[in-house]
């Protein structure tokens, strides 16, 4: 392909000054008068030239993009990697996240890298990314509470932001949820409708967020006067809802309502009772978490705790970005409150 | 943040050699021996050196990142482009997509930025950055098709690789699908189970995959004598799908079979169904289109023609590399074929 693309010189040729006034002005150095930022402007614009970023970018040491890692804790192979990607952009909840971070950033002129960080040479692949500066930091979904991404990059001491606390000793940067208080709205809901045979699906009890909801919800339905609840674990995933589901009409064929702690697994729920001859809400009054695009779309449409994705996506790059600039050193979190949205299951 | 990284200077020093033999390892450089390489590398290692992107694609003029553009033909605000991230998102598709590029890239340490361009001004961003060299070339997904980003692209001479074929005068290298032949193959497995009364829920016309299935699923009918087919059109999401299956059952109450020209709008039309009390596939037979996660979460799971959306993508990203290492300079196009996959609803 031929780019022949206008050089400084070109320009400088076009506005009648010196290469070094239109580098002055290129670089945004401020003491070019006025009336010469308004003659190069319109020389760059006839003459089509773009700075080479690249050239820029060893001046003022920004590369104008940053990185949006998910990462996990395996240490597989490639294909493990491919079906890791897949398995990530099944869940609505990662869009949400990213639209969030994309609105952010498209006004500053600033785009997200998406990195996919399941290996333990994908991880590597990440912390030399960030340290020979391609990125100018980082925002972190973790997808394991083993993973030791968080380490590796607070370790490198390099700008980062995580989705949730992450599991290290080290001062850390991050947006998070409210879970407990989350689950507490739901309990409280299934309690006022009446339900007094209530169990729940948790997630996987290895991740804070899952050992949370649960937490939160036990703690409301204790405060309800019903102090034992049947639990059954889930994996966030609609197949391992619709499982934990039959496992717990199998041992409590009386339930009367379930609290899942996230929609897919309540879509899953909402399969079985139909499939089993059950309504939701007549028989079996049944509430989600997060709010996703699944909430609307499930049969029938689900009772939820709103988690406001999109939102701490945006919070997080502004977040970084203060951290880009300098302007903030010390780690800080912010903490997003939940909200019960009420729909036709519960 | 304090950053202190080591230098190339720290590597000479623990190496022994000189500035100018670190520099010639580091940029690939031919003509050092084998042994002092080793020596180097070592040195690199040791010290923990990672040479600067910016300064090293100065030299190689490359960025070592590929453009992921989803783009529209909108020329509204922001608040606009941000609605339009979080529905594109909101389509399997589009993750399906990214996997299957982050496949092919990850393994060569090749990363995609994300771009929407949904608005003139975003647009230009996206000619700007690849002008700017940061980034190698792009892969587009056009969402509409008076989208002029190809245009602009190609007036660049920017390498690009398009999913499905862009509606310009410009030659392009692109990534499609027989879709023709892939409603054709409905409208067959509709007529098998001995389908009379069939009716069809077409995608928007004025982009070429919904008028291509419309046009194939009509021709697969008229084969089998049925050349009068009731139409409706849809807009691709599940609501519209909805929405359009309400407005055929009441002109035609007695319809036994439904091609939905995606899985959403077949995922609408199971639930006009069962809100209608109507059985799939004993009342009315349905076929969608794409084997998104859709179809098999849909209930009843959805008989569907399945477009490799990862593979599409992989393949795109190949075509670029291609494109950018200057193996192929003239434009090509690869078209996949469609496949039946049985399930529950038809």
């Amino acid at each position: 392909m031929d780019r022949q693309m206008p050089t400084l010189e070109d320009v400088a040729r076009e506005a009648g000054v010196s290469r070094a006034t239109v580098s002055r002005v290129v670089n945004g150095v401020r003491n070019v008068a006025p009336a010469i930022q308004d003659v190069v402007r319109a020389a760059i614009e006839r003459t089509g030239y773009a700075p080479n970023r690249a050239a820029r970018s060893l001046v003022t040491q920004r590369a104008g993009t940053i990185a949006l890692v998910v990462s996990g804790a395996g240490d597989n192979s490639d294909t493990a990697q491919n079906a890791f990607a897949a398995r990530v952009f099944a869940d609505p909840f990662f869009g949400r996240a990213v639209s969030g971070v994309v609105g952010f950033l498209r006004p500053r002129a600033m785009h997200p890298v998406l990195m996919f960080a399941e290996t333990e040479e994908a991880r590597q692949q990440v912390v030399t990314y960030l340290r020979q500066g391609n990125a100018d930091g980082a925002l972190v979904v973790s997808t394991h509470a083993k993973d030791p991404l968080p380490a590796l990059l607070a370790e490198a001491r390099l700008p980062a932001v995580f989705f949730a606390r992450p599991a290290l000793r080290a001062h850390a940067t991050f947006v998070d949820f409210a879970h407990r208080d989350g689950a507490r709205l739901a309990a409280d809901h299934l309690l006022a409708r009446g339900c007094r045979r209530v169990a729940t699906i948790s997630g996987p009890l290895d991740i804070p967020a899952g050992r949370e909801r649960l937490a939160g919800f036990q703690d409301g339905m204790e405060r309800g006067g019903q102090p034992y609840i049947p639990v059954a674990e889930g994996g966030f995933t609609l197949e391992s809802g619709a499982k934990a589901m039959r496992r717990l009409l199998a041992e409590h064929p009386d339930v009367d309502g379930v609290f899942a702690a996230n929609d897919l697994m309540a879509q899953g729920v909402c399969q079985v009772l139909r499939e089993q001859g059950k309504r939701a809400p007549q028989d079996v009054a049944v509430v989600g978490f997060d709010d996703s695009s699944v909430a609307v779309t499930c049969v029938p449409p689900l009772t939820t705790v709103r988690q406001p994705v999109e939102e701490m996506g945006a919070e997080m790059a502004r977040l970084l970005q203060e951290q880009i600039e300098g302007v903030r050193t010390d780690p800080t979190s912010v903490i997003f409150e939940p909200e019960l949205v009420v729909r036709e299951s519960a």
